[in-house]
């Protein structure tokens, strides 16, 4: 093994248990699990004053820069069963000209993570887990980018994958999972019916169920982005947090780092407000948070050029709403239109090509600081959850003929 | 300015001078300059004894990790001319299915730096410098990766650009390179005719050619491959480094980084040997290897997948040929069907989706290793010079109707 990798030293792990999301019963470490009885994500829990103990910010500091700096926070109890394609700790992109006010705003590039999107956190250790308990199939229903990070973790773990996308998934998504080595179906419908076809076959196919949060341990993989940004922003973090929400495991994931690091003293300000971005086409959590509800029922008809984000039923729903509201936060929902043209802005004022649902995030930025839901003095990180590249682009035009004499002043 | 990043802390520099590349004439600094009086690549000359007394190898650990860690080793006087779009450290994976005997087998993965492609180290670097030294008016000829990444870090630094790509460039690069704010045509030709375009228009237009090793930064920008990888083998260099060679400005730059790393003492075992991976349609550099000439010719009707390889005439072969005869290293050219094959075994294998360009290298060790011009017990570091996704991948057919019972059986 080579060098700046944290993969070559072995570190104490602190997993006690798991409890249910919703109503705190308890369950083993270290064996298999799905849902709670309720029906519910199970979360990890660890002996936070023992972890608190074997670490310290600074020893963290010198580690090399990847995810699994962060081991002692993570559930992997044993280093070869990590499976690893390099999980850098992503840039955050100051961009002075998207500023409306004193607060800075920076984008949170995903885009460089295995894959090329933010899902890579959540495979990556749920993965892991999987080699680590044994799991030998796995099915999964996806939009597209989660089935990209399965299909490479796990044919790098060896284990077979069977992935279900709706048939509109962006065409790069379908392929690029099957090349990585799953088998994959086009179904025509949404997520949700692909999370059926995976559900009823997991007992006549014996596979294990790696839908978003119906097993506990992508939280965790997500749980990095919380712990990375903490360490990024010094310990004091930004005073909003705007995220693209469809499963929300990343909204979850965030709350549940900056809560333990708070319990362990690392965090001691005030928390940032987190802001749950949907498209008007499939906004569940945003009309739950409206209407005060804990729970969000499916969104009819859903549909959003954000294809990552038309997620009409979430399972984890209370959990994300949870963190909106203990955090001060809301969730807002923006038009495809503006969509659009936020990453076509951001992109021709910063050169920075954002991924739809990561752009949804500056359009919901721009409509809130218009609404006086943001202040002008507050810094903002805007999740871009994907590489921009994997969508598709406004054509361009230009042509010339280099037989003939070029007419340099028409190129002005 | 966030925590974890270079860009807070100024450094002294050491740039002395710039000389050609090919007669030795030296150029002043801190003045733009194109190619030599001899028409070839200046080298940019650094006060090597000052810098080894200006950092060491633990302070450098020490930093964070982005190129910018190697700033005492890089041309940008001041700070606030760097331009950045987050260029974090390329992480090195592990391929042991790919191993043939007990040499390990690493691929470098670039596709993790701005704009997915390697073409972001030398373009940080040159429109850094361009902006340190007051270019307005930017114009490259490209195979699609650099271009994308000139659009991306001129418009970050307020630079105009004109870009000229050959007529089959990927639909993704010049969407891409469009979107990212920079004027973009498709031209009749391959990358030679659009170089002249530039050429031409410099005069009448007052553009600033960004043309491969027309400028001396792009080969600064890719020498931290080289400071990188010296860094992640802990200073002992692998046996064998397989590189993508169009323009060579990596292959140069990364054997200018082993040599100033030796002239100050921080690498003193062995230099690797530098393979340059060309395609059997575009060889000029392996057809001027085999006979043992300083310079390449023109290769004609250049043709390969591999697009960002197609290069057939570089300003730079005599560096290239140089680096590749000094470091008894090899030429050597791969089929397309070859190239094709090794990235869906790659990916399928090690869940790792190789560019075509990256995968000519993993075609190219195969190739040697059959011929014994590579050692089973040598170690390799093939370099994925771009993301995957920017290419086409071959179509996935499944399809599923969830309106009616599902056929588990027939999923297997």
């Amino acid at each position: 093994m080579h060098h700046l990798s944290n993969l070559t030293t072995e570190r104490p792990t602190f997993v006690t248990h798991l409890e249910c999301g919703l109503k705190g019963d308890r369950y083993p470490a270290d064996q298999l699990h799905g849902l709670s009885q309720a029906g519910r994500p199970l979360l990890v829990r660890y002996d936070l004053p023992a972890l608190a103990g074997a670490v310290s910010k600074d020893e963290l500091r010198a580690r090399p820069a990847d995810i699994w700096r962060y081991r002692e926070f993570l559930p992997v109890r044993r280093r070869e069963n990590i499976v690893s394609l390099g999980e850098v700790l992503t840039p955050l992109l100051p961009c002075p000209t998207l500023q409306t006010g004193r607060g800075e705003i920076f984008i949170k590039d995903e885009g460089r993570l295995p894959t090329a999107s933010f899902k890579a956190r959540g495979l990556c250790l749920a993965v892991s887990m999987a080699k680590e308990l044994g799991v030998k199939q796995i099915a999964m229903p996806t939009n597209g980018n989660a089935g990209a990070a399965l299909a490479a973790y796990a044919t790098r773990a060896g284990i077979e994958t069977f992935v279900f996308c709706p048939a509109d998934t962006p065409e790069v998504n379908v392929r690029e999972i099957g090349a990585q080595g799953a088998k994959v179906w086009r179904v025509n419908g949404l997520i949700n019916d692909c999370g059926r076809i995976v559900g009823q076959g997991k007992e006549p196919m014996g596979w294990f169920d790696l839908s978003t949060l119906k097993e506990p341990y992508r939280i965790e993989g997500k749980k990095t982005m919380g712990l990375e940004l903490a360490e990024q922003f010094d310990w004091q973090l930004p005073d909003v947090i705007l995220y693209p929400t469809g499963g929300g495991t990343g909204l979850i994931g965030m709350w549940k780092a900056f809560e333990e690091l708070k319990a362990i003293g690392w965090l001691t300000g005030k928390l940032p407000r987190m802001v749950a971005v949907q498209a008007t086409g499939c906004a569940p959590i945003v009309k739950a948070f409206e209407q005060g509800t804990e729970f969000a029922e499916l969104f009819p008809n859903a549909h959003t050029v954000a294809s990552g984000i038309r997620v009409p039923v979430a399972v984890g729903d209370f959990l994300m709403l949870r963190a909106i509201r203990e955090s001060n936060g809301f969730a807002i929902a923006v038009e495809d239109e503006s969509i659009l043209k936020a990453r076509d802005t951001v992109a021709a004022r910063e050169g920075f090509l954002m991924c739809p649902e990561g752009a949804a995030c500056y359009a919901a930025y721009e409509q809130a600081r218009a609404a006086g839901r943001i202040d002008a003095d507050e810094s903002c990180v805007l999740f871009n959850c994907a590489s921009g590249l994997k969508y598709e682009l406004p054509p361009q035009t230009g042509r010339l003929d280099c037989t003939k004499p070029i007419d340099y002043a028409a190129l002005k």
